[in-house]
């Protein structure tokens, strides 16, 4: 046998482990998020993370190139990990225009990779969460997508948002009458960092970009008026009245006033993205609580979004939500439950020539809907305290010598220490059920 | 602009973009079987799907070494994608010894990655399904592993379900006393593939790795017999009535009688797994109505885990589910149902102008728990109909300028073509969830 050598068991930089309660509670969000989505009739799709680079550069700029985890593999093939779910989907969507029915409402959650400078507090394997309606161009899709994001927020719990939106060709009309169309990209990209480096700061950019002139007249345009009724006709008197810009919007609000979104969602003439490809509504989402960091949820509409793969034209209007950032915001909430582990029950183990006892015992409250573990082993007793302590769980069944013999079960609340001695099989199923009842995390008071 | 050059939307060899049928069965077998996991106080963790090569290759064989997809990353790390779980397992139990509880029940499902033949229908990405309690020697962990894997298969549906459990150290024993020791490797990968080679060829085999004599007494161990005492005793007479081995097999069948696991787990001298890490119970599950497939999970007692990446000897025991070949014996069980897509009504939209009416009636629709799309666009009612048959939506809502001015709406139940008209808000949602409400997956009869 060779020497042993200890290898450190570390992880690469920029990328983590899940412990088990960051994970519950990743997984909790994302069970909350699709129960929403599908309640809006999207389904789940999924896609390779290795992909032909050629494929996944397609649409990238130099930053992505740069940033991709791209390598030859054992076939000479040139492949990359994805580093987002949006240009894999536009592939998706061309490879399989046949076989999907459109409209298509679809929502993707899964990892992308970009060699990111960690520095910057970013990590280099992150989630992203995705959803689309493809093949429509309407305000009906539009508001859909806006509904669904207001949803998602309430039923994930993180009190109120805000979803800031605006329209892409509002905002190219106006470049258009100012004579800068040619900045177009320039500008949006300028005007999208207003959140971040504030308006004095924005219109001297613009100013470089342009001229002082236009930097006012674009300050001015971007700015919210008093009332959804005023920001529109300020759109308009920029623009033109007949602006068919300006119309889509005016449609869209009247949706959402009608609903629940409204009050929810705001007319926002500073609301840009950042990204080129967008041709219609763009939002941005903050919480009401915590706006400080930045935008939880954006999208907008895109007119071609398969163009690269696909000659036929798709067009779509999507969101994408920032999971790593809300998982974050959630954490620092103060509404935020301890850490809910699965363990409703457990068994001690007073001696292993009871572990049938004890066994055909955890199979009668998993069978009654109560996660239920047997200790393995005849530790001292308070180890074993120590650790459905340390793991939040609030019942322990404790049965020795004496009571296997008389048929008894001791059932103590481990929270209030309260016992509840003397118990039958079925009233001990009972009990505990009772006092698990009490409230919906399934801890007890 | 530069002239479009269209790029083929292909994906890589051996891997696959996943179609929302697909992706809903993945994600309702993965939510069962996390459903039970946690039942029995298990909790998942995650790990990078990128890590140092040196971890991954720590136990690597020849064989994975060149399976591995590895690469220079940017900062001229040497890094690799993960070709199980069981490795990073490994690593993140070194790295989170301290924090975490023992004994420790974990699960995890992810992808893993490796370059292999895929003319031997394998994929080069697929997903694992792990799961084991780590910290403790005992009997009780074994079986409680052992109840899981059961509970599981009960939960997800797949029929009857065989466990074929031995243990390693009556192999081994037995090997000892042949003087075959120094080839216990051999042996057991040998005999590990005896479902697919069938008896006659093991021998022959075993044969030639060690001679015919002992190669008798091999397949003569390995013969299971009447029943489980009958087996249990001649696995006693073949190494010794005191052998610790065979007492652990003995307690570990005396727990299996007494619960609902009984006649589910057999006790079958055969199973050895191939792996080396494999200390002590060993087991592997088969279809009972599609044996052929082979094992659907495997697992067992390994007494080193993280030994190359810790100086604590951390025991456990545990399995894993094989995830894409248990979706293909569901794809091709009898009372599979059809893809049930999470849409239940879709409000057709008759003209742009009641779109108003349309989604405040698919919020009312939604809130009360019924999965609701509005059609998008004004198109031709027969492309509406289509749609909603393609997507297996049951329930129509139908309302023109009459019913929209005369509040009424028009239900269509659109499996049936029976039709409920002239319903006030209220009534329509009640007739829907009613509807609905006669089948679990929500299909109208």
């Amino acid at each position: 046998m060779k020497k042993k050598k200890i290898i450190e068991p570390r992880v690469l930089k920029g990328f983590r482990d899940s412990l088990p309660a960051e994970e519950l509670k990743r997984k909790e969000l994302q069970r909350k998020l699709e129960e929403t989505f599908q309640n809006f009739g999207f389904v789940p799709i999924d896609t390779p993370i290795l992909e032909y680079t050629e494929i996944l550069l397609g649409k990238g700029s130099g930053e992505t190139d740069k940033q991709i985890y791209r390598f030859e593999d054992h076939g000479g093939r040139d492949v990359a990990m994805r580093f987002d779910l949006t240009v894999p989907f536009a592939r998706y969507i061309a490879a399989h225009l046949q076989e999907l029915q459109l409209p298509f409402r679809r929502y993707h959650i899964g990892k992308a990779y970009r060699g990111e400078n960690t520095q910057r507090g970013r990590f280099r394997e992150f989630y992203q969460c995705d959803f689309d309606i493809v093949g429509a161009d309407s305000v009906s899709a539009d508001f859909e997508v806006l509904s669904m994001v207001g949803t998602s927020f309430k039923n994930i719990g993180v009190g109120d948002v805000v979803i800031r939106i605006s329209h892409r060709g509002v905002f190219r009309s106006l470049l258009s009458r100012l004579d800068a169309a040619d900045k177009t990209t320039e500008i949006l990209r300028t005007v999208d960092k207003i959140a971040k480096i504030g308006p004095e700061k924005v219109k001297q950019e613009l100013t470089e970009i342009s001229d002082e002139g236009r930097a006012g007249k674009i300050l001015s345009f971007i700015r919210k008026k008093d009332t959804p009724a005023e920001t529109l006709d300020a759109m308009a008197a920029a623009v033109g009245k007949d602006d068919p810009a300006v119309e889509r919007l005016r449609s869209l609000f009247s949706l959402i006033e009608n609903t629940e979104l409204s009050g929810t969602a705001v007319i926002d003439p500073s609301i840009t993205r950042g990204l080129d490809y967008y041709t219609g509504l763009v939002f941005e989402t903050f919480l009401t609580e915590n706006p400080a960091i930045g935008s939880v949820c954006g999208g907008g509409r895109y007119n071609d979004l398969a163009s690269l793969y696909t000659k036929e034209q798709i067009p779509g209007v999507g969101g994408s939500i920032g999971l790593d950032r809300l998982l974050a915001a959630l954490e620092g909430m103060e509404d935020s439950s301890p850490p809910s582990f699965p363990g409703n029950v457990l068994i001690f183990c007073m001696d292993e020539k009871y572990l049938p006892f004890y066994h055909r015992l955890a199979e009668k409250f998993r069978n009654n809907g109560m996660g239920t573990e047997v200790f393995p082993e005849p530790k001292k007793i308070a180890a074993q305290f120590a650790y459905a302590e340390r793991r939040n769980i609030p019942l322990g069944i404790i049965c020795g010598e004496d009571e296997i013999r008389e048929g008894r079960i001791n059932l103590k609340n481990l929270v209030t220490r309260e016992s509840f001695p003397n118990l039958d099989e079925k009233n001990a199923v009972q009990t505990a059920a009772r006092l698990l009842g009490k409230s919906r995390e399934g801890s007890v008071h």
